[in-house]
């Protein structure tokens, strides 16, 4: 194996997530909506240790910046993410992801009568909770699969 | 970003996948099993620049040989791979995957009412085609989603 085999190229523009909690890069590729087959460059660390969290997974995405809304619900499954945008090979800003109080158009609600489901003008609206959230309008609660409840 | 960001741990034992196809990673994962929650180390680099292929996947895991029949599938999704096994950090042995002529006990017929079904005593077994692969019982062909036809 040559040293070149051995290295993740190092990204141009684009946005490596850090301190993603083990095991959850394959969430957040999901939440991103990257499976490999529309291109983008993308490499993926899982389950590497760590000495903040002992495990950690890292995702680099090759051009493309994540939006204020993929930072909300990533912040659901890696709340100890950092994110550093690069450009031109540089970090360029550096965050840490917070959980918002709200996510708002960003999940669908899984209860199918809710007043926020297909053909309905409201916009989705989720209360942040410790281990989930909840529907404003519902009150179903989503723990988990974050990623299927993304709306398109 | 310090340069050892940049580098994906060189493994101590286990498998490097190179070659596979630009965009299959994430199946040549589901095909091993692997989706981060088990603790599994892996790295993985998705459309990747290549001299061979113009764009490839490369998969590394750690602590893991692959068995034939995990080979085998492989080949159905990614013909071009070549298949490092790594022990004490040196490539012990270097393979090029083949694709077999016959898949037996490996894929699951998509064909309820195929006699290699639940509780049927028959082994499964696939005559690999250029583009799939066609049941040798019930001529059912298989041509995409070859993950989610493997036996458990």
């Amino acid at each position: 194996m040559t040293d070149r085999e051995l290295r993740v190229s190092k990204i141009e523009n684009g946005t490596v997530i850090d301190h993603v909690a083990g095991g959850q890069a394959l969430n957040v590729l999901a939440i991103l909506g990257i499976d490999g087959s529309e291109g983008t460059v993308v490499s993926v660390g899982v389950n590497v240790p760590s000495d903040r969290l002992g495990r950690k997974d890292v995702v680099k995405v090759e051009g493309r910046e994540l939006s204020q809304s993929e930072v909300d619900v990533l912040s659901l499954i890696a709340p100890e993410a950092t994110i550093n945008i690069i450009r031109n090979y540089e970090v360029a800003e550096k965050h840490r992801v917070e959980r918002p109080e709200r996510v708002v158009g960003v999940l669908q609600c899984s209860n199918p009568n809710c007043i926020t489901g297909e053909n309905e003008p409201a916009d989705t609206e989720f209360e942040v909770l410790k281990d989930g959230v909840r529907c404003v309008y519902c009150d179903t609660i989503i723990r988990k699969d974050f990623a299927d409840h993304i709306l398109a």
